[in-house]
């Protein structure tokens, strides 16, 4: 189950102003989208706004969807210009902030204090695909709900349950029994290794610029991608890719 | 060896206006990377700006490297704000645009209609990762030499053969005898087979919106990456950095 923030008390007619990390709500921009989060979380979107440029087609499925799920539709051209002034949007969605609880059980994913919003969105959306539904974040994290990220996870943000914590101390304390891999440069070649499948595990990815700190070569066992010297170092959504891929297919998943 | 566009007659004191895709040359953002062109490509660049608040130290490591290539350096802050006007940039290299030649005996990355600079330049960092060389573009590509890509590859545009073509039978023609990998939705899993370690191949990727049509079922052996169906793809990059890291491990070149 998934844990909500507050509607704001006057949620149906309040002026909805361009998105701040402080808001206890954010918005998914487009037709697709609006759907998708209704479609998976829908006690989270509790308004929906659109372009009198909709198409009646698009009105339609919008329509019959946020009836079923008791959403109030607006039109109203000069909110979706506010919200999004570069994009040709036709469609928002105004949906509360959520978490997920932590399962002891499960492989997880885990950000230490990624920074940018595209990146995360991204990794989100690989972690979707290779079925790590537990996305832990740590430290500063860039803004898991801010529109951005949304949009760059393309949707996916509402397959997963968010988990945030202040240290990597308090989450492996809520994490139960498990086997971490910590991905980072001095950490021994992936390539040569099978991950545990006796135990749930963790994959931990750092900042991207800083990476993991040293401290992490004394947390399970650490990893490193093995490619040549031309680069320092892949980036980071390419490098969570290939951990997640190499992982999802050697315990078999598919 | 590389081909060069030609320098501006007036490349000495000409005024340097913010990039255009037309131009014949085009410009590398901030001391590290313009230190990185110094070193691999000299012969590209013909011009080097720096502004006032450049380090003494890293003004010392520039002077010597340009003084060695027969660069001139001038401090003009006008310029570097005109250039760079968001960013924070200390010293602006002005490089002439390249292509490689194509060598049929190497392993190629091909990119069909890359839509988006910083996947272009991410590509092309991951490629430098994992030992390709030959980075071949097809059709309607990103501008591979936009300062965008230049700075999303963290400099490794300096370290690749580009290679430009209009169809992809263009590019066919030219490459030789190989075995072509394009990666597509309709593939087989690329997870059960091994490269072709009996001929240099390529491995092609479509556009981030339309991937690699149908015809592309008729070229070599077409894979799919295997992932859930909680998103319909992977994301371009992420995609690309899994079949490398595939490909470059399988083929055991380190």
């Amino acid at each position: 189950m998934m844990r909500y923030k507050d509607r704001p008390e006057n949620y149906k007619e309040m002026r909805l102003s361009p998105y701040k990390k402080e808001f206890q709500y954010s918005y998914v921009l487009g037709l697709f989208p609006v759907i998708e989060l209704i479609d998976n979380l829908p006690e989270a979107i509790f308004r929906i706004v659109t372009s009198s440029k909709l198409s009646d087609s698009g009105r339609a499925v919008l329509a019959e969807k946020a009836k079923e799920a008791g959403i109030a539709i607006s039109t109203d051209d000069r909110t979706i210009e506010r919200l999004s002034p570069k994009e040709n949007t036709f469609a928002v969605g105004v949906f509360r902030k959520f978490e997920g609880n932590i399962d002891p059980a499960k492989d997880h994913v885990v950000l230490v204090d990624p920074a940018d919003k595209g990146n995360l969105g991204n990794i989100v959306r690989t972690s979707v695909a290779f079925n790590f539904s537990q996305i832990v974040m740590i430290g500063r994290s860039a803004d898991f709900f801010d529109p951005h990220t949304v949009r760059a996870s393309m949707g996916a943000v509402f397959h997963v349950s968010p988990l945030f914590f202040r240290s990597f101390d308090e989450y492996a304390a809520a994490a139960g029994s498990r086997t971490y891999y910590p991905f980072m440069l001095k950490g021994s070649p992936m390539e040569s290794e099978r991950p545990d499948i006796s135990a749930p595990c963790s994959l931990i990815f750092g900042n991207e610029s800083s990476g993991l700190d040293d401290s992490f070569l004394n947390v399970g066992k650490p990893l490193r991608i093995t490619h040549g010297s031309g680069v320092d170092s892949l980036n980071l959504t390419v490098a969570a890719g290939i951990g997640m891929h190499w992982f999802s297919h050697a315990k078999n998943i598919f």
